[in-house]
Parts: C-alpha cells; sequence; structure tokens
C-alpha cells in the first residue's frame, strides 16, 4: 500500500468531490489580482478562519503572498461567465472588467453581487508538496440579497439553489 | 479592520459556501468510527493529498488521531439518509448498519457505492485554532460507475448530477 496513486486517476477522483466556485482577489504593494478556485475550506469559526490551497507556481503566487490579504468571493447561479473569466487566460487587468467590482476598507477587490466574499488577511500557512496551504483570518464579511451558488463537479458547472 | 467577525455571522457565510458531502471513516487500534464531513479538500496530485478539518473537541477526534488512516467516502445524490446517520447521534456501530461497507487491505471502512473514496493515511498536521488540519497522503482510490454527488449548500442537500 505504499505506491503512488496516478496523477490522473486522483484528478478524476477529485472531479468526482463537488465544490464551490469562488473568484479570490488581491491588491496591495505587488498589485492586484484574480483567480477562480475551488480549493477554499472552512477551519475554525472562533476565530473566523478558512483555507486556501495555492500552487507555487500559480501567476498569482507571488502577488498573492507578497499582498498578504485577499477576498474570497463566492459566485451565484448565474455567474458562470466570471468563473471562466477568472480561471482562464485573460490578463489580469482585463478580468476586472467583468462584475462589478470595488475596494474594501482592507484594500481588496470585492464583488459587488457575490452572495458573499470573505475578506481576509493570511494568518500562518504550511507548505504540503507542490501547495502552499493558507490560513486566513476573515477580517469583514459581506452577505448580499442573493443566495444561489456554482458548484464545480463532473467537471462543470452546476448551479446551486438553496429554496 | 482588526475586530473579530461574529460567529454567527461567520457560519451564515460559510452556509453559502457550497461544499460536497463525505462520510470519513476510520478504523484500527483506537476502534471504528465515521462522520459526515465537508471540510475536505484537494490539496497536490503529486503525491496525491488531500486535507480535512477536524475540531479538537468532536467525539471521534482521538479514533482518527490514534488510528493514523483515514477513507473520504463521497456520497451520491440519493445517500442523504447516509449523511445524517453519520452526522447525528447515532452511536459509532450502529452508523454502519446503514450502507454497505466493507474493510480494505488498508484497514479502513470503503463504502462500497460511494461514487468514489479515497484511502489515506495522515501524513501531517497543522493545529488552527479549534481545530487540526490533517494533511493526508491517497494510498488507494475506488471509483465507482455512480458519478452523482452530494453537496450542502444553503443548509440543505442539493443534489449533484453532472450529466
Amino acid at each position: 500500500m505504499t505506491s503512488e496513486v496516478d496523477k490522473q486517476e486522483f484528478r478524476e477522483a477529485m472531479s468526482r468531490l463537488g465544490a464551490a466556485v469562488n473568484i479570490i482577489t488581491t491588491a496591495g504593494e505587488a498589485g492586484q489580482t484574480g483567480f477562480s478556485a475551488t480549493a477554499v475550506c472552512s477551519v475554525t469559526d472562533s476565530p473566523a478562519m478558512l483555507l486556501i490551497c495555492l500552487n507555487h507556481s500559480a501567476s498569482v503566487y507571488d502577488t498573492v503572498i507578497t499582498n498578504g490579504k485577499i477576498c474570497v468571493n463566492t459566485l451565484g447561479a448565474h455567474q458562470t461567465d466570471l468563473a471562466m473569466r477568472f480561471g482562464g487566460k485573460t490578463p489580469a487587468a482585463e478580468r476586472f472588467e467583468g462584475g462589478a467590482w470595488r475596494m474594501s476598507d482592507l484594500g481588496v477587490p470585492v464583488l459587488e453581487d457575490a452572495p458573499v466574499s470573505l475578506e481576509c488577511e493570511i494568518d500562518s500557512w504550511q507548505d504540503v508538496g507542490t501547495h502552499r496551504v493558507l490560513f486566513c483570518k476573515v477580517r469583514h464579511i459581506n452577505l448580499s440579497a442573493s443566495v444561489s451558488g456554482l458548484a464545480y463537479f463532473g467537471r462543470k458547472f452546476i448551479e446551486l439553489h438553496s429554496a
């Protein structure tokens, strides 16, 4: 049982683990950028903390680490276009031309109509293989009237409606 | 921006972050148990690793840590009953009376018709507030013919169908 699990097999397995699609943004001395991500997870509620997993080789890596603050914007059912825009090859500056964005007091880009956006400061981290797991303290929460969601499952976007 | 985010506000926010529902099982010298969990996240694919967040005060905590191995069983669209059974007050032994379980070569309970089950050994961890984040090496993957999923969003179970 010590053999390595094949990378493709693991990716197939992970495609069956549904996850919410978010746009994670950052701004600060290293500039502004954002990217689509599903590797977000609640950790504790006292204090409020979440984690995100970031590949060391991601184009946004240095910007996120240097700025030290992020905003996790969940996406609503009808925001597949935004998920694609922030997940593709679109240059960082052009990504923000999609959607209505504002800069928060903490200095991170907040998506106005995200079901929820969580403004965070990076508190600590642990490097695990190719990724850095960032533990983030939630500093401010913005709840909108929209309560739908967008998940990624079976390599497809799926709308979430709780009503 | 240094004030703490209110616990209830954070929980409301997290209810809008959809997540797959899994049953995490363990067996070994400390006994066999299992629990429903959404705090599971892919970390790296080389080597294949995932993380789970476990509350220090969880009834299953000591059993999981002592055994040092777990199985993450994702749930299909029609397995809400199992999610409830492993998420409630049912005694550990009775929980396994629901569903068809087998013991794997690694020695963890595998749900026969889970869309995917990932048998893991705990590799390392980091304590973050009330929780221990467990980084787990995936040792074996079982893929079933079923490719539906079950998510928890807006405090409700939602079926995921990729077709």
